[in-house]
């Protein structure tokens, strides 16, 4: 078997860059160790940067999006009792759209069938080889067969798991690393909004987020101990913190429902340097993890592939190389700022109980100045908008 | 003895307050346990905001401070070999003046003397009664005598090692302290400015500062071990030091000179809240300690002054005592602010062995923020110069 671009995994990464090439004239071949339904079903959270909901639109795969999205303007801030919006559009011209990552995917999935794109779901045995070499190839099991995948180039968009990022010898990788001891319990409500937009909260029990998924599912978390367990949490106690944490001084109150789903999920930062070796290159969260706070994975994703894509086609169209021996660097400076932010707005939002009580009172400090000062204020919306010259 | 303010404490909030009162025809006495030589001998350095140089131009003190300070209007970030200019004043309209805080108390001093202000140098056994009653007094031994200062309020501008915060009782108090693993090894140098602006310096060796002084002493610092001896420091080892963590890979370097005076300091945050009680309030270091990171020690001062300076005049002329029972409020939102401002200076550019080498690469992306985003910076300089709405 043999195309221009193997790409392994099928999350949004690796089936934008496939369709983004497609569009290009340019083949590819996306293997996918799960399943078709399984990568549809797996609900992600979707906070998309206006870049992101330029990209697919621009691919062509941003009806849906538009549709059903729902674009935000803004969000809230809460904290010692009180709400303070930040108003994106204002600050920065531009807005997000709330926009779940799977229904991302499903729209991805569809473009790439329609376009006959060639698209192997439930590999396994997938392994990388001679990227040191013109010639590389990906070798994978499909259905009881063993095939090989002869390319010019393998894009290893397989998340941090996957086993692109090992292919890189490990003398020539430096990884960074930051575990939080802290996770996020989710949940998934039948309610309407609590709010017209996304909510903050920094409270001494800890962090908590009000988003929304449809006028009639709502999705919240709050920060929990990562190694707890739901069974520990009955609705009634959950919805006890939810208002503890949440609820205002000024009448602000979460609305409560029935909720049919609940998971921890753990919390890290982690950048995987240098993001290409040879014929290799990697994208998504295959080299970098962020925690959730900032909302930058999926966008992060998106950013990386439009930098590839651009490269992979000055090779193909120009015979260039420049932008692909750039990548690396190229990408990197977005990630870093992303990662940076994530980090900041963890820090800013979150329970520290490895900090001093001087450092948790410098979060209100911290949070005063971000919902007074313009300044500070545009500069928290740029990086969430993903509008920040990098 | 009797005055109507009796002030502990010749440093530049006692001494502002006491002249501030002076001019708008309030009594006051001030007790200092140095002496005259030595409070104006004692080397600080100085930034002075804009607002701390309007504050003692309209007292009356600012005359030499215009002549002899040196106006800047911006200074310099180095890392990773490069040079970065924070414009201050195109970022805020405003700018800074360095004058060091011994020049600032002599004119003080000076101006209190030729006043016929009330000054007692070298007074011992200093302590404070009846606070909680309408009138308080302040025991002293002054040349071999004991006196008894029997006042309306007294003020303990004492700093944080003096008796006045002790006064208030633990119960009524909530300290929050930071106490950072480093210090700055500081030096006085006979020399032409190495820059025309403040250098701020983040390297993997560590943090360093070149100020100045004249045009012929400069004053510089680097992170060092707080337990490390100036002993153990030639020049040489200096000089070598500094080059390799402030000189550019764009031809910048420090110019050396002949190092006249050597010292290490230690680092911590530190905020004493409440600031006020009955009739005993605390400005300046009493309550608060900033890393030098900032430059905030003494601006932060002068601006509690502005606020207690202001609250004693309304209950002299207009017998008012709401911004009295409000000051320790007011005056800890803009401490608070420069608290955070300080700490995150330290912390983005002082080598962190605490910290996860992620972390550690976090600062180079702050650093690559505050000097590419116009709104990181302008919030950046806005602190700096002391403009942030609080």
């Amino acid at each position: 078997m043999r195309t221009q671009v193997g790409i392994i995994g099928a999350g949004p990464a690796g089936l934008l860059l496939s369709h983004l090439l497609h569009l290009r004239g340019i083949d590819s071949v996306v293997l996918e160790r799960r399943g078709r339904d399984q990568i549809e079903s797996t609900i992600r959270a979707g906070v998309l940067e206006q870049g992101t909901m330029d990209t697919l639109a621009k691919a062509g795969v941003g009806a849906r999006m538009k549709a059903e999205g729902a674009l935000h303007h803004g969000f809230e801030l809460a904290f010692e009792g009180k709400r303070r919006r930040i108003d994106l559009t204002a600050l920065t011209g531009k807005s997000i759209t709330v926009y779940a990552q799977h229904e991302v995917l499903k729209d991805l999935v569809e473009a790439r069938v329609a376009a006959d794109g060639k698209l192997f779901f439930n590999v396994s045995n997938t392994s990388i080889h001679g990227i040191e070499t013109a010639s590389p190839s990906i070798r994978f099991e499909h259905e009881g067969e063993q095939h090989e995948l002869h390319c010019d180039y393998v894009i290893g968009c397989d998340g941090s798991q996957g086993v692109s990022r090992a292919a890189i010898p490990a003398a020539l990788r430096q990884d960074y690393e930051r575990v939080f001891p802290f996770g996020w319990f989710g949940i998934l409500v039948e309610a309407p909004p609590s709010s017209d937009e996304l909510i903050y909260a920094r409270h001494e029990r800890g962090f908590a987020l009000v988003s929304t998924r449809s006028p009639n599912v709502q999705r919240m978390y709050f920060q929990c101990d990562p190694n707890d367990a739901v069974e520990n949490w009955s609705d009634d106690r959950i919805w006890a913190e939810l208002h503890a944490r949440v609820d205002s001084d000024e009448g602000h109150h979460v609305v409560e429902g029935k909720i049919f789903q609940k998971n921890i999920v753990g919390m890290r930062s982690f950048v995987s340097t240098t993001m290409q070796h040879g014929r290799l290159f990697l994208a998504g969260d295959a080299a970098h993890i962020v925690p959730p706070t900032g909302a930058k994975g999926l966008n992060l994703a998106v950013a990386d592939v439009r930098v590839l894509s651009a490269a992979l086609v000055a090779f193909y169209k120009e015979s260039r190389t420049d932008l692909l021996d750039a990548y690396s660097e190229t990408a990197l400076r977005r990630i870093w700022r992303a990662e940076h932010f994530s980090y900041w707005m963890t820090r800013m939002m979150h329970r520290l109980d490895d900090a001093s009580p001087f450092e948790q009172r410098l979060q209100v400090a911290e949070l005063e100045h971000v919902t007074t000062s313009r300044a500070a204020a545009t500069a928290m919306a740029e990086n969430y908008v993903g509008a920040v010259a990098v």
